[in-house]
């Protein structure tokens, strides 16, 4: 079982005001949870600066599957980074676009680098990298 | 079949071959690839100014398993919203640690409500909403 | 004075061994500094959201000075919002280039469309907004 | 005088029409202009990803004058670091809140460690660093 420590925050009447309003509309229950998502955020966007460290990203695209030279890119690149690549889930927007989300996982530059091909593919419309953890760090 | 339309652009020398580069290695085949992705993304960020534009969201999770109640509040949360999320992707990241892609679609005002309620929930280690597009207004 | 309130926030002790390392390394002293940031900074966000709330934003330029219509514009301009514009300050980074900070004050709406009209200026190489506060609903 | 060059961009007419609209609204005259724009800010990205390269940064800070050592530790931090701070703007928000904008130039590692060390300072209420370039690379 992990030790749980326990510390103190001194915050001013009205700032701890405004921060209860500000977390009980994002739906936290307790400021212990709040204060712990926020720092972990924190950590998280530092994982990200080691090049050499193993992260987590998700990558959204949205293409129009019409666009058949797309399909074949989009295989070959998750061929080529197989290693990489943990899944991918495929969601029909409508008749002709396509929504894909693709868990990499690998050093921070890799998932960077494989992130760019798939986002630069001729046909991708849109495309987003979620930087997360393995969370191992994050307990 | 959409109609394509062409336009010039003129650019120093020097700019020109700084983007040459760039998008050589994001791995872009031609300029114009290059321009019409930079030019959705400024787009995309403008669609979810507008709350009640229709567009979709993917909500990365990263929580711990063991803690069972997060499994009870996740499903609720879904079960609640079940208009609006999709799907769901589920990867076990170790024996502790599992991540998990949401796809949610609705206005931006909802997609961004359902979000924040499932980053706050208690457990949740990492979570980060995806802006996305429906890919209409794109072409 | 304003009074100072004080709640405990519990932690896995790893978490709050990565939480301390990197604090260190920013420079705070105290656990309870960085976590009033880290709550302020969250708080910012959300006022900026609000259309109509009284923000602070500053707006950085770079831009070549030789481009003779460039002075002329960002003059107009700031004296066409001179009521929000509170001041600039300018930097000559080398003998063509120009840095200059803008202070906007007003609601978010209208310190982001002065911003957007001094950044799509005709001799702007680069532009970006900083969305700050007034500071009076955080103490 | 440097070299213009031009090169033709194929776009669908709606996604056309819809950039057409947005840069209008932000104030373009141009497309030249708008991509132009679009490009540098996708390179200035890029540089602040070399630790080395040289860049400058502007940090916005706010915070509350009364605070008395605040204005000690700050002025200690920009005695330590005059070599890269260029300069400092202030702005008195109201009887309590102050506005800075201090304007750092040198490596990018350089530039992001004294806006930490800024904004982590005690008593800053809230700041943020926005990465920018020298305009050398920019033409």
């Amino acid at each position: 079982m992990p030790t749980v420590e326990r510390f103190g925050v001194s915050m001013d009447a009205s700032l701890l005001k405004s921060f209860d309003g500000r977390i009980k509309k994002a739906g936290y229950r307790t400021r212990s949870e709040a204060v712990r998502d926020i720092v972990r955020n924190y950590l998280v966007e530092d994982e990200w600066q080691d090049e050499e460290a193993e992260v987590v990203g998700t990558v959204t695209l949205v293409y129009n599957h019409h666009q058949r030279e797309l399909d074949h890119t989009l295989n070959d690149l998750q061929h080529k980074y197989h290693d990489a690549i943990t899944c991918a889930t495929h969601v029909h927007l409508d008749e002709h676009n396509c929504l894909e989300v693709i868990v990499i996982r690998g050093s921070s530059k890799n998932v960077r680098t494989i992130s760019e091909r798939l986002i630069s593919t001729r046909g991708v419309k849109h495309g987003k990298l979620v930087c997360t953890t393995t969370g191992r760090r994050l307990s």
